[in-house]
């Protein structure tokens, strides 16, 4: 009755819960919602995510690796730009991606943002991708510094306001474009 | 039958408040209980607070001006340190007082959280407060700068992640203050 559950991957569970997701949206899907999409029985998700919050974080974990660590490792892949013009590249770009996702997708943001307090592990982990990719436009680019992963977590922890969902209130303020500049600025000018 | 009310000041109502929210929590408590603590009927705090979140407003302003401005206050006008080292010591009370809050006045400050949110000119206040403060500090200790409001706000903005309530849930972390300090100094160095 069951053979599709021994083909049916993580990937697959994860799609359809995100569909899932889209069309009811976070608080009123579940487990059973995303077996009956697969044609499935809830027994068989759970073989792959132990809860509807472990389901959650592993959309959440996709949704941030192509949404936001996929375009980001382009850019710090790019080689036409150096140093601390290719630091604020970056951060520039990860602080778009955020306020764009913030507006453009609602629901998957939502969720991203709940998952950010409760999921410690994950967030961890893509902090510390960001903090690596950081580094390593560092260390490359010629910037003088004993730790470059140490400055890479300070200004990512100093634009905080900018990229954290939590601010996302904040974001719709006419001002924040320039109160990013004159942080950066003032950054700029303690790495230099 | 009311003479009370007649008496009753704004103050009286937002400390039976703070009272009742204390004792019942936030969510549980209403208007009538307030209205019940003080004697009176509910439309007599109706004169005063248009709203059960008009009420939670008043008692958030009270609440930050009593356990953090008037302590920020002091340090401001504290004479023996100028400069950098005011800006820090201001800072990194603001810091403290914020982190320790947070621990010991779970109920008021869950609530100064929500408010954060959803009163936007209260807090857009408390911020104006501070960022006050800390030009007057840039002002008066011989750092040379065109606009000491702006670097001000730069300096509040920069720290956001160690003073703004949604990343309490950060400041558990062992790391917190060394993460402080490394961002701090990054930012000494931009000042100088």
């Amino acid at each position: 009755m069951e053979k599709s559950s021994d083909i049916l991957t993580k990937e697959q569970i994860l799609i359809a819960t995100e569909d899932t997701l889209r069309r009811f949206g976070v608080a009123k899907s579940s487990v059973t919602d995303v077996a009956k999409v697969l044609g499935v029985s809830h027994g068989t998700i759970y073989r792959h995510f132990k809860s509807k919050a472990e389901l959650l974080e592993g959309v959440t974990e996709k949704w941030l690796n192509e949404k936001i660590i996929d375009p980001l490792t382009e850019i710090c892949q790019d080689s036409s730009v150096l140093g601390i013009p290719h630091l604020k590249r970056y951060i520039q770009t990860l602080i778009e991606l955020k306020q764009y996702y913030a507006r453009d997708d609602e629901e998957m943001f939502g969720m991203y943002t709940r998952v950010t307090e409760q999921a410690a592990d994950l967030i961890d982990q893509h902090i510390a991708h960001i903090v690596d990719q950081l580094a390593d436009i560092i260390a490359r680019g010629g910037i003088t510094v004993d730790q470059p992963t140490q400055l890479a977590r300070t200004l990512f922890y100093a634009t905080t306001r900018f990229h954290h969902p939590a601010h996302a209130y904040e974001w719709k303020s006419p001002a924040i474009e320039r109160e990013f500049s004159e942080v950066w600025m003032l950054l700029e000018k303690g790495i230099s």
